[in-house]
């Protein structure tokens, strides 16, 4: 409990700023251990997932700013315990790698206070992705808890995200109202991020200009195909960095995931 | 397992058509049931939340059409054993009851495919609420589930909803934008609903003229504050059912469920 209650009283921006400098590192890796996929060598443990992402995080810290389970593939028993697991795990031996909910959350106010328990004070998560849609009102119950990183969805990765995100409200697509929203509103404890896709360098780039050096989580490199020189140079701020770019797949279910995530990290700062 | 294999073949549509038609029910109990909220007298059982929802459903079901948890308040390990005995419980005594997941999810195609899993083929619900901001092709893991319910968020019923569902798009709210693009492009296997909350009847007019008889889940009654007679005046379809009337707290946390719920559906009948 002891490290645990260091990493909560810790301001988001200050965890990221040393574990960027320590690890030279701006890659985040994507604990999607889905069941079904992992190698059945772990299934012989009374806990695969956990087993899986211990041996994972055991061949990849040293590479990784951040470590993001995404919450779709532990919605059971077994999968909260093993999400509880890793990020024991984390706070014990990593206790300055940054941890991400990819959970993509949003419900009404006092709702929200539900998730907001169990991902930042159960689990001890530094940060969750939310869908902006409920707005900043409804959000609150995170917005509020001033240490954690708030990270918004603002234009995502996948096929077919133009079908709203891409609306023109007062002269502008909706995501880049979402982006002007969240900078100028919603950012009083500057405890908040965005989501932007590695498939759109473009967006990135207009966004960066919008939110000045705001993080910016960048899903889609690797198995999604974003371009990882474009990402950089578009998406990087004033100071080199304040981008998160997150490989999952790519990295988790490879051959050699170390050799990929070294591989990843060298190729980020080269570009940098 | 074969009441549930049952469950799992019926459309979403005949199930809640079979149901309304033998409890003479429009009414939705949410079992927004927070351990820190139940009566302290349940916290002596090994699973506090599975049996508070026990004694909820005991005391209602003969008034209700659906239950609906809220999975926020079940996100832990005790959370989702006491939702995997909850829906087992419901799959067994009443098995012609709706169940709804109000999750409110949406993620990238492939890793939806996780929340498909546990709460469709695990938890067995028969329906979840999503969040359209990720728009169509992301959602299709859930659509594609011909037989399930998949309940779009359109303008929900917190303060500060008009932040982004209120912004003008091709000339009318989003949330109408949304209402139309479900109706008109989204609801091929007719298993689409839609979330418009109690606090804005006449939004619930304008959908409800969008989208036909498709049935629209109405939270905001009760503790919320929405306006029972102006909900059924604006929200009815052609064959006076259609809407889904949610209240969560105002029944399973007041003195006596069974004549909360009671009085509801018969407010709700008489408005009928």
């Amino acid at each position: 409990m002891g490290q645990k209650a260091w990493i909560l009283r810790m301001h988001i921006l200050d965890k990221l700023a040393q574990r960027i400098e320590k690890a030279n590192s701006l890659l985040c890796i994507g604990l999607d251990s889905r069941l079904d996929k992992i190698p059945q060598s772990f299934y012989s443990d009374p806990h695969p997932q956990f087993a899986f992402n211990r041996w994972i995080i055991e061949q990849t810290h040293t590479y990784t700013l951040a470590y993001k389970p995404n919450l779709a593939f532990y919605e059971s028993v077994s999968g909260y315990q093993a999400l509880e697991k890793t990020l024991a795990y984390l706070h014990e031996y990593h206790p300055d790698i940054v941890t991400i909910a990819d959970a993509k959350r949003a419900d009404i106010g006092s709702t929200n206070e539900g998730y907001v328990h169990s991902i930042f004070d159960e689990l001890g998560f530094d940060a969750i992705t939310l869908n902006p849609y409920l707005g900043y009102t409804a959000l609150l119950p995170f917005l509020e808890r001033k240490e954690k990183g708030c990270i918004i969805l603002c234009r995502t990765s996948n096929v077919g995200a133009d079908e709203f995100q891409n609306l023109i409200v007062e002269d502008r697509p909706l995501w880049q109202y979402v982006a002007e929203r969240v900078s100028k509103h919603w950012n009083q404890y500057h405890n908040c991020m965005l989501v932007v896709g590695a498939t759109q360098p473009s967006v990135l780039k207009q966004v960066r200009h919008i939110v000045g050096d705001m993080p910016i989580l960048v899903p889609g490199i690797g198995a999604q195909g974003g371009d990882l020189a474009a990402v950089l140079l578009n998406g990087l701020d004033s100071q080199k960095r304040g981008i998160i770019i997150n490989a999952s797949r790519s990295i988790i279910f490879s051959e050699n995931p170390a050799h990929q995530a070294q591989v990843l990290q060298q190729q980020i700062n080269a570009y940098r």
